[in-house]
């Protein structure tokens, strides 16, 4: 549920002209299906607005962005407003500059520095897509077809389509409401989860038979170098599903994924899974540690180092964390 | 929405005693959860009620039937219920000849072939699980935590957790619903959705790596043999995850797959998606023509002869079926 205040700062938002929307460097389907139900909501008010990005837009969110790839400043903004970031960091290099003047964040990451002039955040949100979609219930703004087609991108996106934890009865309550727009959700979900190249399968396998486990197999960690990733002609783009893939094996609590980019920076994601009754292992805690964040269940980092120095270095922090957290209670 | 022929048939069955509750066998999420909350309801009902099924439930499916393997009949019945049953040949031997004697089929096949005396049928319907919530809410039955566990699963289930075309607004409605009484789905979608042992993990990687493809890569048939789960000594009653395994090889409209059993028959299922505007393929038409049934989009069907044989049969099936449709419109 919105605060008063939530509310009256996303009216006051409405109320301003010539305003630049900025999305997360890497954009995911989230910032980009929050970022432009809200562009077009602001455009069907006459407003003037735009949307910026430091990356481009990955081939298979193209769908998400009506085709569009890149995503510069048109105009010089008054009023900036950014989606789905939880930290200055997220701006990525082009728009760093931005992130100094921000007027309205939106966002749901309890991690969100605050950096904003004003920031509506909603932690127990599971997307901006659904903090949107309050704040678009709350408003003037009259959800219509388009709108509802990207806000239940950004909150199936975000929610792996309804089955990770931030998943609550709103969640499900927004996905109806939206699903009455007929719309093909299930093409959507094919785009967004079920489409992978062969090229891509085939570096799913091997980063699956490259798992090494640790405490009793509760922690699998995985690990694609940039020789796999070249040799099979997987696009660097198109390498989200990997940021998962140790939910995948049973048993898996803390799941670590290790990635090797192409110019040879090491992305680790990492993921966790609650084993009830015991406590949650608290993944970005272990992020911030590097300069990362997230939330409890999903957070990532980068290092600038060697694949087996990141290995090394992540292992070692989660393994501290894990005996911390647990005591050395499970074994 | 229900008919009211349809809720006065469910308060029908409701006015009876000595129920027992028939499961369709090889049992999955949708049978069980449905049939186990309907065993709950009407046991608080004050009821003598049971469920058989002619196969044991799978282990990863044993916390939907609260860890119970075998489910046999306990005592003879007075009236007979069948739970996801489309037709006689599902009944499975042990119980075959409850088929001829079923009082009410609470089912949602549109290739329902209507073997019972009321047949309770709602083809638009994402699950029995659905539907059931659907009657119980039209009913005197009121849902608690157990209740909505159970029918959570099997909607869930047979949804692919919310992302096939089966899911509809009202679909998420009644999640929404379900989710007000606080159990943990997540957990729920990680023990049906991501919870493979590493050697599945194996055997599907070598599945997509034995893909073949036709028409224009939008056919894709893999087959799996039992050599194989037998090497990778994966559990034949956990290879459920293989039937919608071509779903994720990116631009597959119609997808096959072959499974040869140990007793050596093969198992067939078939999916397909829309690539819209293009007509739908029906699969079910498909399986149709070799004794199975099933829905548009997933159908199945068993053949006793060799891999080899079955691959033949089945691949130029689809292929006049495909001509058919299509008139080598798309090649």
């Amino acid at each position: 549920m919105l605060t008063e205040n939530q509310i009256s700062d996303f009216s006051e938002l409405l109320g301003k002209d010539n305003i630049c929307i900025v999305m997360h460097k890497s954009p995911d389907g989230d910032t980009i299906g929050s970022s432009f139900a809200l562009l077009y909501a602001l455009k069907r008010m006459g407003k003037n607005a735009e949307i910026v990005c430091s990356d481009e837009i990955p081939d298979h969110f193209r769908f998400i962005s009506d085709g569009i790839q890149y995503l510069d400043l048109i105009f010089e903004p008054e009023t900036v407003v950014s989606v789905d970031l939880a930290s200055e960091a997220l701006f990525g290099e082009k728009y760093d500059y931005l992130s100094h003047r921000v007027d309205f964040a939106i966002d749901h990451h309890f991690s969100n520095t605050l950096y904003a002039k004003k920031t509506i955040l909603s932690e127990n949100t599971s997307s901006a897509g659904e903090l949107m979609y309050e704040l678009f219930k709350c408003s003037e703004i009259e959800i219509d077809k388009y709108i509802a087609e990207k806000l239940y991108i950004a909150i199936s996106f975000d929610s792996g389509c309804f089955r990770y934890s931030n998943t609550s009865s709103f969640t499900h309550k927004a996905a109806a409401d939206l699903l009455q727009f007929s719309f093909d959700a299930s093409a959507i979900n094919v785009k967004l989860f079920d489409s992978s190249s062969l090229a891509q399968l085939k570096l799913e396998s091997e980063a699956l038979n490259s798992v090494k486990q640790y405490k009793n197999n509760k922690i699998s960690v995985v690990t694609v170098r940039y020789s796999q990733i070249k040799r099979l002609g997987v696009n660097e783009n198109e390498l989200g599903g990997l940021t998962a893939i140790t939910r995948r094996i049973a048993g898996t609590v803390v799941g670590i994924t290790i990635r090797e980019k192409s110019d040879g920076e090491i992305k680790i994601s990492l993921r966790s899974q609650q084993e009830s009754p015991l406590p949650e292992f608290d993944v970005s805690s272990v992020a911030s540690k590097f300069g990362g964040g997230g939330h409890v269940r999903a957070a990532g980092l980068s290092m600038n180092c060697s694949v087996e120095e990141a290995e090394k270095k992540i292992i070692d922090a989660v393994i501290e964390e894990w005996n911390r957290i647990y005591d050395n209670s499970r074994q």
